[in-house]
């Protein structure tokens, strides 16, 4: 079997059922990429190092389990030949943004990268103060939505931008 | 190689980091496991159905990342030929709490078990009362510190009883 073993998915278990959805390394970088906007083929391929059979094999599985859905790009029906393909969050993708900075949370406090990096930090993207997961901002004090999240990660280069959202066609 | 493959342990991304220590389906259970207070080897290996070598794979590679201790069981000294082990939660490893409560709130909502089964709740075992992770108890009113969690899943025999903490020998 190529891809990661597949066992609770069906369980009673609500962390067994989500440890079969979760429980794959690739996956969870996958879901970490597409949350941050990077969503086509290519780029996931060149950002994260990962063969096509590899990555191939886990997209289909995400679809498989609702987290995400491919969508063409271009969307011009002109171009048949040229025809890529987009990986977008589903709802369900979405909201895994909980897991990941579960995750963030814990990796900043119990792990240490092997040369010193910046923290990894999330800002209110409509007054620009950090937050913390799950609360409102402390400086303007509004609840903050999903998509006036923003992911500050020193060692990219890609600067503050919202989070990505679930696809909506 | 037997285990789960390891790339981003010590990169600067801390969700990579989190995604090489949990990136694999019986890490995320053992995990689980060890949390409801199942830390024997034969236990666990009775509780998961995993084989000795996956479940020895994964609990010292857990070891090595940290989160889990191994201690001689029973402690006494005068029956060593009948020694056995228990892996015990580290501090860092109790602390995956948040990570494993995402993924069981995130499971509810968004996957189906196979048969019908009560949803799994959180009680707040001093006052017996329901209460959502990281939140106050909503009817004492009383912060919840985690010695004072209890799961419960309806599903399991064992009733309520609160979650191990960390060993501290």
């Amino acid at each position: 079997m190529a891809g990661p073993y597949r066992g609770d998915a069906r369980g009673p278990c609500p962390i067994g059922r989500a440890a079969d959805v979760l429980g794959d390394r690739w996956t969870l970088l996958i879901l970490r990429e597409a949350t941050a906007g990077i969503t086509r083929y290519n780029n996931l391929q060149a950002s994260l190092g990962i063969s096509s059979v590899s990555l191939q094999n886990r997209l289909d599985r995400m679809i498989e389990d609702g987290i995400l859905v491919r969508r063409p790009y271009p969307p011009s029906p002109h171009r048949e030949h040229y025809r890529r393909y987009d990986y977008r969050l589903t709802p369900a993708g979405e909201d895994l943004l909980a897991v990941l900075h579960a995750m963030m949370n814990w990796a900043e406090i119990h792990t240490t990268p092997a040369e010193p990096a910046g923290r990894m930090r999330l800002v209110h993207h409509v007054c620009g103060h950090d937050i913390a997961p799950g609360e409102p901002c402390g400086v303007c004090g509004r609840d903050v939505a999903r998509d006036e999240i923003a992911w500050i990660r020193p060692w990219q280069s890609d600067g503050a931008k919202p989070l990505a959202s679930a696809s909506t066609d």
